[in-house]
């Protein structure tokens, strides 16, 4: 298979930092296209990654999969895009495409797994695949995103990861007019949950453990806010949540969420903390609450995710940096340190 | 508020036996069915209670909330009984009537709590309420049950908990034909829920620690089997069920029950361990999974649970005591000793 040589930045072992390295991409296929990338989110997973802290790194690693940029080339089949079209690509490039849940347009949850954008098998070249942080990335056309025109360009990147793995849950448990939800936890996901729950019509209710970040929830759109470190602000407030969107990461007490739960409520966690979380049975039986997961979203809702945004006028807090400044962002990443998205500007990797 | 006598069975405190005591029972008011009482089942609950192991006893305490019997008398403005009727009355004797919960017919979820059928605040006599260890019981005709004539009626009484408890949850998550559906746990609730899911068209999987357990599955009707403890079949089954209804109430690992859930399934918690348990988010995220609890069933769901069983003769397998054994019953009840439920003949009581 034909290919060529693009710039990324990468590493080659869990403890290295990420540097200027040299990555094959396919030549485009009948159905691919070819995108110059031109703004790339980061995501707390490539940080993740490229520290082998899930213990499934493949080395050399490019993260990088909330990805906008322009079309610069199409296979002859190709019929979505032509060269010049703004397009987007999430956290996956392919699946199995023949299970039930690809057939659902529900690829994220593809039996056989779907491949990643990012540290996935990859077909075409029989390497891992490599991420975002590239000059370009050649993506089959059923996997690639079309981008709202009226939309900042560097703050709608971060809506291919943290826009879907938020917008998807809202959608799948009925957040909308009428419903009361709670957002835990505003950080990269949390703030695009806050925006978005608003935009479908919620009263949305930010609950979080530092005053300091009151101001601001109300800003991203929050109509309430609950101090989780107020045992009586807690007590006024339970059973009082239809829906509560879980986007915290580290270790915390689900127990003490459920209880803001009305019956038949479901907690979803989209956070991923790394242990296991206690759940008290009699945070559950006593009003049919649910605790659960939710892991990004379909190619099909992501496409209507980005046009709702485009609709709405919705993006990311984002703080634009670049390529070269990778390192020391994931450091900031580790402390919190960021309103609400760090995106690079890859125009920085021509330098 | 005119009163009777009535001979029970009961306990002044957490380290005694039960034995005989007399309790008042109100004179039927407009709306009470006055209920002679021929059999009581033994529910966990029951224990639990009587020894003061949820910490929320109020002594004397007389358990039992599994309850057939005939009705001997009627409040004048009764008309879902009359005199010779059998009835049953299950966990709750009332509710608050007025919550969102129960105008929907979900009483057990009142938002005020609802009125159990022992060991709860008695609105009438302004003392706790006293259960179905007793000659007989009055309660407001909303609260109480008709019961199948054609159903063997001694068995018919653990119905009334084990039944509803697992009744309400397998209709609640559409369990039914093309489904598969696990239940982990073979007791006093698994072997209903065996049964019920049965007759609801699922294709049922037992799923039990116990080789011993594999031939009295098939026979209550499980369509197949895993063991819990072979590794290889827990692999195997990987993904393979739409719906697990747990009836363990020690601690076990939920992570191994989950990983057997299809996308979107639910694992729903009807036994109650005593401690929190530990849930991995790897378990819930990567396939939209959910684990959730539920507690017994409406009024409406159980005369509708009774009505099910009378059309597909379903009843609990039970082994028959005497009110004086009840002692023992409960040392047989925390051995697990017991195929699947002790259900009091209380004619006995009469000695």
């Amino acid at each position: 298979m034909s290919t060529f040589s693009v710039k990324a930045f990468g590493t080659d072992a869990a403890e290295a930092d990420l540097k200027e390295i040299n990555i094959e991409r396919r030549a485009v296929t009948a159905t691919d296209v070819e995108i110059e990338i031109l703004f790339c989110g980061v995501c707390h997973s490539d940080l993740h990654t490229a520290r082998n802290e899930w213990h499934n790194t493949i080395y050399p690693n490019v993260p990088g999969h909330e990805i906008v940029g322009r079309v610069t080339k199409v296979g002859e089949n190709v019929n979505k895009f032509k060269v010049g079209d703004l397009a987007a690509v999430g956290c996956m490039v392919d699946s199995c495409r023949e299970c039930e849940s690809c057939k659902e347009g529900l690829e994220q949850y593809c039996e056989k797994g779907n491949i990643g954008t990012y540290n996935s098998p990859d077909a075409h070249l029989g390497v891992q695949t490599f991420g975002g942080y590239s000059q370009t990335i050649v993506v089959d056309e059923s996997y690639t995103l079309r981008v709202p025109e009226n939309l900042d360009l560097a703050a709608t990147a971060p809506l291919l990861c943290a826009g879907i793995t938020t917008y998807s849950p809202l959608r799948h448990w009925n957040v909308g007019p009428g419903k009361k939800v709670g957002i835990v936890g505003i950080g990269g996901l949390g703030h695009m949950g806050v925006k978005l729950a608003k935009a479908m019509g919620a009263h949305v209710v930010v609950i979080t453990t530092s005053a300091a970040k009151v101001e601001d929830a109300k800003r991203l759109g929050a109509d309430e806010i609950i101090l989780s470190t107020d045992a009586d602000q807690m007590r006024k407030n339970a059973g009082s949540l239809h829906f509560i969107l879980d986007c915290v990461s580290a270790s915390h007490d689900i127990n003490a969420y459920l209880s803001l739960l009305k019956r038949d409520g479901s907690l979803t966690l989209v956070g991923a903390p790394e242990n296991p979380l206690p759940v008290a049975p009699f945070s559950l039986i006593p009003a049919r609450k649910s605790f659960s997961g939710s892991m990004i979203g379909g190619i099909k809702e992501t496409q209507e995710m980005l046009d709702f945004c485009g609709e709405h006028n919705i993006t990311s807090d984002i703080e634009l940096i670049n390529m070269q400044d990778i390192n020391s962002a994931y450091e900031r990443l580790l402390k919190g340190d960021v309103k609400y998205r760090f995106v690079i500007d890859m125009a920085s990797l021509k330098n």
